[in-house]
Order: structure tokens, then C-alpha cells, then sequence
């Protein structure tokens, strides 16, 4: 059993919660395992596109007020029967999980600090008031499908198994209530390297106040489906403005807060002159990303520059573009690990941001850390054999 | 065929998009109709919970971007058959619509203003990227399924058969983007009258600026899942706190916004002395009700006192209930038409609404009125016949 959850887990979503759900939650040592018997044939993962293709297996596990929660099964994959009335479908009564799957370069398949998901999925649970659950017993049956499944994980160090855990709301019935019945499923799907060929592709980004992704009193913070279906007019509108994502937006003062589904980083002589690394606060409107994390735990830990959670406002970053203060920007997620920016269109303007030509160096050197601790190149805590 | 549309839409919804999607869409005049044979019992409609029952049959329509709008079927209901990376169920890319069919008292079946209902779920089709259709076409296969299911809609004039259109995403791919496949569904519930005991009971609101349903540049004006899901938490405090529904407020001002999923009306005197029916302006955050507009039409066309769509915030309601201004105070929507409300828990102090003590003459007057039009009892052009 991975004991991930002891290790990691910060703020409200382990602490206090997890003895009284002990008894209340599934187990893994309840699973029940019968594992699909035909075979779909696995693809290369380097011409991958995100998302399309699934395993042959699937972990499901239902909870109904009534029952609580029954046994976890893994099973071949198959759809899902859903009353039409289904509370997901109707007022969005879900959340998600994104985490991956590495084989090392010693052939052993590792996550990448998963108590950190788990941790966040109770908490996007405790605010759609889906049904809590014990965090390392999920974890543990995620590691067992996995280890079903491990001959999906790629025989490569650019491309990995994603892993989808999904709860959702199914209730039957159309008031709007916390629900009586609910799915915990896990679906997984390899991917192959974000950027296709190897190195780095920046992006372009459009900021336009007019689209908030998040707000204070909303569920920014959460990763529920809510804030991704709201998200999709706006990413239609910076394709049509030749930009590849949203830079989202915040305030009167045109705070910078994310890049479409990913955090943000900026590195930059700030204001004082110093050398400093900085992503928005977790102040409710921003998601708390396991890579974001993982990047400030770093930088804190070599000490080289400040590293600071603060506002950065759109008028903060044109003054430093003008005075030549900023060295990188980038996004950082499970997806793609950190993805560089090079232009920003803004108020009709099109600035651009010198990633490239700095390297980028910061950027470079996140993502060949980590890169090295999820496929087991370097020793480190983050990461959890699954076998 | 019902042709509400030209007679009601307003703004973008209808008008420069019908003509170019009219080829698209798919047609009523297409219907499959293969009726259920087994029929449920049904209920006695005074002892229904909200959309906890469902009639024999729904209306089903499948969309792809290859192929378009597939032919429209009734038939039997029954569990949809989702695959478990459909964009509903993680991105909520999903909307609804609430709508009812009344029996009235010479026993003929009407739909109220359904035009607005198809007008606002293309706004809110357009919000979420799913496919555009004739908003004629879908109200002729609604009005023919409330044909087929004719006997389901009570024969009583304070119940009425709920009708749930719905439009959800079914893209099986958990790229975060405009889906490739949808579904159109439509499922029907009979429900009985909000008040059981056929007169009013108010209801006591909670206001914490603490959650916010909607913000500027979000989705707070269309009818999508994650205005919903979000919402439940603060109810659940709500109840905590011995209130039956969300105040909810915006801004650094408090300003009133919605009441749990109602919209909000204040009767009083106003700060200049008149007599005035408020309610917030459709700035991007009210979702534009179908008995808010009517209730604004109704109240603009008799002209008996000023009718605003104005802001108003704690402060101005505070200071009306100590001058003794605030006379009525009434959320509105289809499930209540309207609904008395009697105390405000803010800032740990109960206010005290005096809505009961004026009669509720203005709200009573607002649900016989629109009752009298959804039963048949008054002609009107809001009322369109089903059969």
C-alpha cells in the first residue's frame, strides 16, 4: 500500500477528516478484480493525440446514501449507464483528477507525488458535496489498476499512462441537492510527449478581460467540471485571435492568474531589482496544481532567487517587458510539465515574452528535474513505485 | 407546429443565426415515434417531490460534427449510455432549460412562453460550444412529445408536467475543447404545487458574501450545470444556518443578485419616495428568468408604480426595512412562479421582511395572474397550445 497521504498532506483535505471517513470509506483490499480477456491493441504512443485512447480496464465504485459505499471493482471499460436525470449532467455535480503514470529508465512504473491528488479530490469533493472517502485506499486502488494495466505504460521517458479519477454526482432525480447516489471511476490513457518534437514549442496567448475563469467565492481552487466548461468560449476566441490559449484574467488591475488549464510562472527582475520566480497565491481563484508545487518546492530548495506567491498585474508586466526585466514565462501542469510563453496579445498589442531566448533556462532546468524524478534518472520522495 | 419564436426572441438568440442554421438542424417533421407499451403508474400529483418522477417516454437527438443533427426519436425512457471520458461528466459542458405544461381548465394543454426557454438554451448552447439548432424545430418535438405524453400532465390546476430539455457533451476525449458529439434530450416530470398547502409559505434566506453564484465575464446569465454545482455548498451552510435558501450577493457592496435559483424582486418605497418593483438588471450575472420578464411585462403594462431593473445592495434594503419602506420581497421562477420570502440572516443578524403582513398583495397578485394565463383561465399570447 502506497502511504503517500501521511507524507504530503497539507491543509483541511487529510487532516481531522480522514479517521472518521476510515470506517465509512471503500477499501482496497475489497477489490475485485476481472480484468478484461480480449486485448485492444496498444499505440505508438510518440503520434498520440491527449485523451483518445483508453485502456482496456476501468475502476468503478458506486455510493449511495443509503449503502454508503459498495466494493471496488476493476473491470473492462465499458460506458457508463446514467439516468437521464443524472445530477452531473444537469448541474455539473462532479470533479476530476489528472496524474500520471512513468516507467523509469529502470523499468519501474512510478507516480508523481499522487497524495497530493488525492488530496485535492477530497476537497473538490467536500465542495460539490459529493461523498468523502478514505484518500490512500483510492490511492491504492489506482495503483492496482495500474499495475493491471502496466504494460500500457509507454516504453518510453517522453510519453506516460494519464490516470483520470472522476467522481460525479447520480442522483436520479432534478432538484438541486446534494446527491444520494454517486460514481467514483478511474479511467487511463496513454500519452505521448507534449511537445511532439522533443523540444520546446512556445505558445501565444490572448488576454481579454471580458472571460473570467474564476472567482473569490467560486471554485477556482477546486477541479471541478464547472470551470472548464465555462472556459471553452474563451479558448474559441483566442484561436480566432491566432493565439493558441487564454491568459485568464482577474480585477480591475488585470491580475494575471492562468494560462487555459495550467498554472503560471514568471521569472523576472522585479520591482527591488532581485532576481525572483513568481506565480499567483492560492487566494480561491487560482488551482493548486501538483506541478506548481513541485516548482516552488524546488526553487525554495536550491535558494538561487526569491520565490514568491504574489499579484502580478498586467501593467506590472509590460513595465518589466519595457525595461527588459523579464527573463521567462511559463505554464506548469501534469500535461505538459511547464510549457513557455512567447507572446502575449493585449489591448490589440502583441507583446512579446523572451522565453526563448533565455534559454529558456529556468524553464529548461524544471523540467529536466522533474522529468528526471518521474522517470526515476534521479532518487526522490515525489516519487511512488506503483510495482 | 408552434411558431413562439418570431413573436418573442429577442437579442441574439434567435434573430441572424436561424436562417443559416435552418438547414442544420434537425427537423420535426424527421420524429421517429416509438412509444413506450408498458406504462408507469401515475402519481397523485399532490404528494410528488420536485422531478423525482419521470413519464414513459423522452425525446432523444444526436449530434456529431461529422454527421450533424441525427432524426429526432421518442421513445421509451431510459439510462443513457455515456463513454466515461464523455465532456459532460469532467468539463461540464452541459445546459438545461426548465420549462412546464399546464392542463387547463377546459382541459386543453399549454406551454408558457416556451419561445423564451428555446431562446435562452441557444444562448446557452453558444456559451458552452455545443451545436446550434432551429429553436422551432426542438419546441415542435417538445410539444410533440407532451403530446404522446398527454396523460401524464395532471388534471389539476395547482400541478403541471415539468419539462427538462437538456444538452449535454458527449465528446469520448479528455482534451479540454469544443466537443465533436452531443445529445440532445428532453425527459418530463409531473410535479405537484410548490406550496403544499396551497397557500404561501415565505422562506428565510441566508446572505454571506463569502460565495458568489456568478461573476462578471462567467456564465452567471445562461442556464449551464456549473452555475449549479457550485452552488450546493453555500445551501448546505445555508441550512446550517437554519435558512431554507441562498441570499446570493456580488460585490463590495452586497448587492442582491438571486435567491437560491430564483431571480429576486423588491416591492417598496424607494429612496425617492415611490412606490417601485425592483430587481437586478441583466448585467451578465441574473440569469434572464421567464417569470422575471413576465412579471417585469405584467407590472410595465398595468402601470400602476415604477418598475426598475436597478441594483440594490444590503445597505439600501437595511436602511428601507428600519424607515419601514420594504413592503414585498419574492423570488421567481417556474418551479414557485413566486415565492414569499419573510427573513434575511446577514451579518448574524435576523431581518425581518414584512411580505406575509402586506398581504403578500403584489405577489399574490403576480401568481394569480400568471396562473390564470398557464390555466387557460385568461387568454393570452404567452400561452401556447399543445394540443
Amino acid at each position: 500500500m502506497i502511504k503517500g497521504c501521511q507524507n504530503e498532506c497539507t491543509g483541511g483535505g487529510c487532516s481531522g477528516e480522514t479517521g472518521k471517513q476510515m470506517t465509512e470509506s471503500f477499501k482496497a483490499s475489497d477489490l475485485i478484480i476481472t480484468p478484461a480477456t480480449t486485448f485492444k491493441e496498444k499505440p505508438d504512443p510518440t503520434g498520440l493525440v491527449f485523451g483518445t485512447v483508453f485502456t482496456d480496464n476501468m475502476l468503478m465504485i458506486e455510493w449511495s446514501l443509503a449503502s454508503g459505499w459498495e466494493k471496488p471493482y476493476i473491470k473492462p471499460l465499458e460506458n457508463l449507464s446514467l439516468h437521464p436525470a443524472s445530477s452531473a449532467l444537469h448541474y455539473a455535480i462532479e470533479l476530476f483528477e489528472g496524474m500520471k503514470a512513468y516507467r523509469g529508465v529502470d523499468g519501474k512504473i512510478r507516480l508523481f507525488r499522487p497524495a497530493l491528488n488525492m488530496d485535492r479530490m477530497a476537497r473538490s469533493a467536500r465542495r460539490t458535496t459529493l461523498p468523502s472517502f478514505d484518500q490512500n485506499e483510492l490511492l491504492e486502488c489506482i495503483r492496482k489498476l495500474v499495475e493491471v494495466e502496466q504494460e500500457w505504460v509507454p516504453y518510453s521517458t517522453s510519453a506516460s499512462l494519464y490516470i483520470r479519477p472522476t467522481l460525479i454526482g447520480t442522483e436520479p432525480s432534478l432538484g438541486v441537492k446534494k446527491p444520494t447516489k454517486a460514481l467514483l471511476y478511474v479511467i487511463l490513457s496513454p500519452v505521448g510527449p507534449y511537445f511532439a518534437s522533443g523540444s520546446f514549442n512556445p505558445i501565444s496567448l490572448w488576454a481579454d478581460p471580458k472571460y473570467v475563469r474564476a472567482w473569490k467565492g467560486g471554485t477556482g481552487d477546486c477541479k471541478v467540471g464547472g470551470n472548464y466548461g465555462s472556459a471553452l468560449y474563451a479558448q474559441q476566441e483566442a484561436l480566432e485571435f491566432g493565439c493558441q490559449q487564454v491568459l485568464w484574467l482577474y480585477g480591475e488591475d488585470h491580475q494575471i492568474t492562468e494560462v487555459g488549464t495550467m498554472n503560471l510562472f514568471l521569472y523576472w527582475i522585479n520591482e527591488d531589482g532581485e532576481n525572483e520566480l513568481a506565480t499567483p497565491p492560492l487566494d480561491g481563484i487560482i488551482l493548486p496544481g501538483v506541478t506548481r508545487q513541485s516548482i516552488l518546492d524546488l526553487a525554495r530548495n536550491w535558494g538561487e532567487f526569491k520565490v514568491s506567491e504574489r499579484y502580478i498585474t498586467m501593467s506590472d508586466l509590460t513595465a518589466a517587458l519595457e525595461e527588459n526585466r523579464v527573463k521567462e514565462m511559463f505554464g506548469a501542469g501534469t500535461a505538459c510539465v511547464v510549457c513557455p510563453i512567447s507572446k502575449i496579445l493585449y489591448k490589440g498589442k502583441h507583446l512579446h515574452i523572451p522565453t526563448m531566448e533565455n534559454g529558456p533556462e529556468l524553464t529548461t532546468r524544471f523540467l529536466n528535474k522533474l522529468s528526471d524524478i518521474q522517470y526515476g534518472r534521479e532518487d526522490s520522495d515525489w516519487a511512488v513505485l506503483v510495482s
